[in-house]
């Protein structure tokens, strides 16, 4: 049998897990520094947790888990009808009762909903943690993919969003990403503009069809619209929506003139001014770009939005989130207010990747390898290397009597920086031959000198 | 709708991932100390791989994941036979190509097979992730738990297992877990009680049987050959082999005399033997307990097999694993032999809890929050927030202006040890009163006063 991996799907070598968890510590480290606590949920939820939360395309991406048991006679007719409903398009818990985590958003409001009696409100959480969609793969878009979240609930106050932006900034600037571009609009906005061509009841057909406007254009996106039964009026607002151009101020000015007069209009820039306030405080270098073209797929969503993009790299968004204002609803915990981001992990490894930026530091592998001789040679070995490990030197003592080259090829292979070398000489003069890769030099040590090279290295 | 979580499957909250991060920490730290290099793999495995590795049990455990897409018209027909497959017990990929990683083995193995041509031998990889069991819940027993391997692979060198013991040695006494107990045996040992009993074809049924021996006791074990039509005088050989006791070297002259003249125990006793003059050589705190009835149930194992438990808490075996000749050969990879250890993650944190272990300097959550009273407060205090941070200490600025006491409530509720409030007098002062939650002492302190205070703690 020829093994493979489903497709989509990856491992991950030592370099590549190093690299990531250098990723993921930053991001750990700035959430603690703003009083983000780690959380971490199943990667199975039931399917009833999931199911209807991510739109008509986000439920046909979620993997399903096919109950156990099925094989046991009683339940034959049941799972028969629910092969009939899921060949419908519909699910059915008599054959999937529990699906993979999706996203970490909706986990994490069942969570708040199911914990509501421990949790101290405001809930500052982080999750690190793969998510899982059955979507087509491609570059930067995979079926086991990494998120990094931070999430605010019970709190409406606009500090969060100007302390998630600002979380934004940090991450970024601390790895080095060149080019970030953090853009912002308001879903209050998007109401608004659903509100002046009269159309609130299609404000998701609306979102959705801005939302696509990177990747198929304005032309599309009026057929789309054309659809969905939007006048020739209508859309004539919505293009002069989407063309708002120039500095903030700028879009600012053209925003109020087109939609300053709705309710939402008036909340909307509001929020946008209070957030900027807040911003210019907290950190002026992490002031976003207004875009009022930008949508964000899903439905919760009822402030700010965010996206993150580089433009160092040709790679789509490596982060986005918003603020929800009832996510935990839909579990029966109504009215808490709540504002979250999220962070692509693996979009972000491509990036840094691609740009070649990760700091050549990270490997912490083995330090020293001894070349085995087998015998006496092989115990003082053991005795050496079992000290250097007390000594917390990682080291490896090669376990078989290989021919010298063959044992020299592994360490180099393996980007060993040292060789020791323990024949029948060293043994009788009591000390090390210690080989350099690097510079190729050898010199003869006693166990002291080895420890100082190994402790300078 | 109410929120649950499906069955054996659990939340992980702040002090829970910190707890279990503090365990993986430490064997990641002692894995890299002996040169193992980290690896991760997906948590979906093409059910192919997978399928017919576990034994029939395992298979039956197997979470499979129902392919996508099904309700297209075009996949109906097959879907619907996939189905009659599965109720009669057989897997079918056109229903469910893919499964979730059930060990680490396994998938490493298939790593392995995949990628021989980049891979220096000996091949020291360590892996820490879920994995997942449609198990019948209880305690110490999930359906997504950590498991924690560490394996070789390319050398057959008994070295080996005297470095995996001693490092299953070195991790609990890190942890500080007591009364921890290595036990090990040789699957050549039971090969030769199979040879001896001349039923070297039913060695699987009897490691089988001898594997439930803890569970049932003795007689059921011996009913249990019965049925697999071992005769009477052969039950009467198991018997004497499983009530062999006392010391390592009376168990060692008893299984001398029992099935020495074999070929497979004469290479089993020399296996042991070598084993542990090595052991004595690299730790003879670590040397571990002959126990012949250990049996273990997987089937690839081949030479020393190990479990641990601590008799300090009634909890099963938390760790097991051995050594095998063959694992990638389904893999069309035929004779690399390994040899590897697994720590049950989730056991090892319940045994801790149990006992009260852990540190309790564990918590690394915010130092200080400050008390927000809006305005010309707020703005100093975003000031006083943003400068910590910068200086690395966590913090946090309540973000709304609610009522004093529900602030410090919510202080108190975190566990916060400082509090620090700005009010008017504090900004005309240009100071900080500065309250220990711990003490109730209050002071007014300027702000290096206070980064000392901060860093004293």
């Amino acid at each position: 049998m020829k093994p493979s991996l489903p497709q989509g799907t990856r491992d991950f070598n030592a370099q590549t897990v190093r690299k990531r968890q250098y990723i993921l510590n930053i991001m750990q480290h700035i959430f603690e520094l703003y009083g983000y606590e780690p959380l971490e949920t199943p990667s199975m939820e039931n399917l009833t947790t999931l199911a209807g939360k991510y739109g008509e395309e986000g439920d046909r991406l979620i993997f399903k888990i096919l109950n156990n048991g099925l094989n046991e006679a009683s339940k034959h007719e049941k799972t028969k009808t629910a092969l009939e409903n899921v060949l419908q398009g519909k699910s059915d818990i008599n054959l999937t009762e529990r699906a993979l985590r999706y996203d970490l958003t909706i986990p994490f409001a069942r969570y708040v909903a199911m914990n509501r009696e421990n949790i101290a409100l405001p809930f500052k959480r982080f999750q690190m943690q793969p998510v899982w969609r059955a979507d087509r793969p491609q570059k930067g878009r995979y079926r086991e993919f990494w998120q990094c979240d931070a999430d605010v609930v019970g709190t409406s106050s606009l500090m969060m969003e100007a302390e998630l932006l600002n979380i934004y900034h940090s991450v970024f600037e601390k790895l080095q990403i060149p080019n970030i571009e953090i853009r912002i609009n308001n879903r209050k906005i998007l109401s608004a503009l659903a509100e002046v061509i009269g159309k609130q009841d299609a404000i998701t057909d609306i979102t959705i069809a801005i939302d696509k406007l990177d990747k198929i254009g304005l032309e599309k996106v009026c057929d789309e619209l054309k659809t969905k039964s939007i006048t020739d009026d209508a859309i004539a607002t919505i293009i002069k929506y989407l063309q708002i151009g120039g500095s903030n101020e700028e879009k600012l000015i053209a925003i109020q003139n087109l939609l300053g007069a709705t309710e939402n209009g008036k909340l909307g820039l509001q929020e946008i001014n209070t957030l900027i306030n807040y911003l210019q405080q907290v950190n002026a270098n992490c002031l976003p770009i207004l875009d009022f073209t930008l949508a964000r797929g899903l439905d919760y969503y009822t402030g700010m939005i965010v996206e993150i993009k580089t433009t160092a790299v040709n790679m789509g968004s490596i982060g986005g989130g918003g603020r929800y204002d009832n996510l935990t609803g839909v579990f029966d915990y109504p009215n808490v207010s709540g504002v979250g981001i999220s962070f692509g992990v693996d979009r972000i490894y491509d990036v840094m990747e691609d740009l070649n930026i990760f700091p050549t530091t990270l490997n912490t592998g083995v330090e020293i390898m001894f070349v085995n001789f087998g015998n006496a040679c092989q115990d003082k070995c053991i005795d050496y290397v079992q000290q250097l490990r007390a000594e917390g030197i990682a080291c490896e003592l090669y376990p078989d009597t290989n021919k010298f080259d063959k044992q020299m090829k592994y360490a180099n292979k393996r980007g060993y920086p040292f060789v020791a070398i323990v024949g029948d000489d060293e043994l009788k003069e009591n000390c090390i031959t210690l080989k350099n890769f690097a510079t190729g030099q050898q010199q003869k040590v006693d166990y002291s000198e080895l420890k100082h090279q190994l402790n300078k290295n």
